[in-house]
């Protein structure tokens, strides 16, 4: 671990950088790597940002001010890979020849040269704009959006319990770097595809109660995505659903698999542990949100789902 | 209108203070008015407040710390009252002996002695944390959690376009006074009722679209209100649905009444003018969320809406 007066210098000793994200990326990964070539930009370095994987359409907002540069590539620097497994197609070329990694999760153990790892940040970028701050540049208004980007959807918006006086203050300033906040949150968390709508309408429909109404289990069968027109992407975020009802303290989604088995999702409250349930099928997680895979009909993994919940309830 | 300081000076000039709420009081009246005798309280000073109406159950936390004071009631302060008419059933007692109103709405026209208001607040408890750092006063868990409660609450999770720096910085403020964000977005943010959810489903199913699918019509009729057993608090919100779908501007939610008329809700994006649309009508609102009454059956008031939208859309 290198500190963060060590990480700045280097980034002002070298040039010619190519900057990656991890796979299937996010807001954070996204965010961080334009903030970060953005500055760049600024100590009239040369960068280029290296996309894991499809970057979602919602965030082409990020790239909109990218040159394309011409250079030779010198030093390596990844923004928010928390592992070698998280370089998805980048690993052929990338795997073990990082220079710098960049990063707030605290079970970071990516194979790179430096690393600065500062798990009390809510997001990445909350990092790069301390860097930009040693660094003495300006923030302008195209790495303020990358930075916020990063703030809001690795928080939910404010809301999850990651969200700390820090993460406000930097919002605060880049809303004063000029920010364009209305707008990100809007496309962030006022905005879903048809298809996921239709899907959450029929999960929402099969939503049954466990336990003394404290548990509350939904389903997506293959059948219902594909009559939805949904993809995977429309599913995410379908699993708060359960929990998110009045009295309802563990919020269980059974999505079904190709393979005769259901991916299940365990979202839960009031101090009851989701891991600890996922545990019972040799899955695992958090406090607050688990996953495991059970194989079996829609029935009987209900059925044995309800009965480990309410066996921990009681 | 008096100035800020002025505010502050009367508070510490006074005593034995009746605090009010606005009517269907929501989570930033209720948080000025619990921070506010907080701070009094500190101050050595008693008060009271009158909450007009019902204090919903998941605000109860405001009051928590609260003791019932025996005093002589001696100056009336009235927070985030905008009008006279939002007294509610306080007109009676109240109507015309306000002595002091602080507000952060730019439309406000009460009748009160003394007038401080301040429309680039995002909540009125914005202004509630600088009367309690002019007057000096620490803030403790109780006064930060009433706090932060009218601003989240005011600004949707700090996603409305009203959020601004300032906002952030309060919040920040909050959280390092103790305030407990988590549970408090938790319960504003992220729990619904069984009935609320069942009629979001069944208002989503009835969802059509015209105008080349910009325009998203939904609509609850007084039978589907009943059949999920919900009530009118249960579809504050639901007019937030047509408008999220992808590549929608206009979402429009029709609520049948009891006297053969709909209820109805518009809300817009990307310029769209929603008063406008709401204007054709004989209604009105802002540019991005607007409402007006038409009387109809369910068809033709549907028919009517695109026609109108589809002609400001063209």
């Amino acid at each position: 671990m290198i500190s963060l007066n060590d990480t700045a210098r280097i980034l002002r000793e070298h040039d010619n950088f190519i900057i990656l994200t991890h796979d299937s990326p996010d807001g954070d990964t996204l965010g961080s790597a334009y903030a970060l070539s953005g500055i760049l930009m600024q100590l009239q370095k040369k960068s280029k940002v290296t996309v894991c994987g499809d970057m979602p359409l919602k965030y082409k907002y990020l790239a909109d001010d990218v040159e394309d540069l011409d250079f030779t590539p010198q030093y390596t620097v990844s923004v928010d890979i928390a592992a070698d497994s998280l370089l998805g197609a980048l690993s052929k070329n990338y795997a073990g020849k990082i220079d710098l990694c960049i990063d707030h999760h605290g079970s970071n153990n990516l194979t790179a040269e430096n690393i600065y790892v500062d798990s009390s940040a809510a997001a990445t970028t909350e990092i790069i704009y301390e860097l930009a701050r040693i660094l003495g540049v300006e923030i302008n208004k195209q790495i303020a959006d990358c930075i916020f980007t990063g703030l809001t959807t690795d928080t939910g918006c404010f809301r999850f319990s990651n969200t700390t006086a820090r993460t406000h203050r930097v919002a605060a300033d880049m809303i004063e770097a000029g920010c364009d906040a209305t707008y990100i949150n809007r496309v962030m968390f006022d905005t879903k595809s048809r298809a996921r709508l239709e899907v959450e309408r029929l999960a929402i429909e099969t939503m049954e109660f466990f336990a003394n109404r404290r548990c509350a289990i939904i389903y997506t069968t293959l059948a219902m995505v594909a009559a939805a027109g949904a993809t995977e992407a429309d599913l995410e975020g379908i699993a708060s659903i359960p929990r998110q009802v009045e009295g309802v303290c563990v919020g269980v989604t059974m999505r079904e698999q190709e393979d005769c088995s259901f991916k299940i999702s365990v979202r839960t409250s009031d101090g009851v542990d989701a891991s600890e349930i996922c545990a019972v099928f040799g899955g695992g997680g958090h406090p607050g949100a688990g996953g495991c895979i059970i194989k079996g009909t829609l029935e009987d993994v209900k059925s044995k789902l309800a009965a480990a919940v309410g066996k921990i309830l009681s």
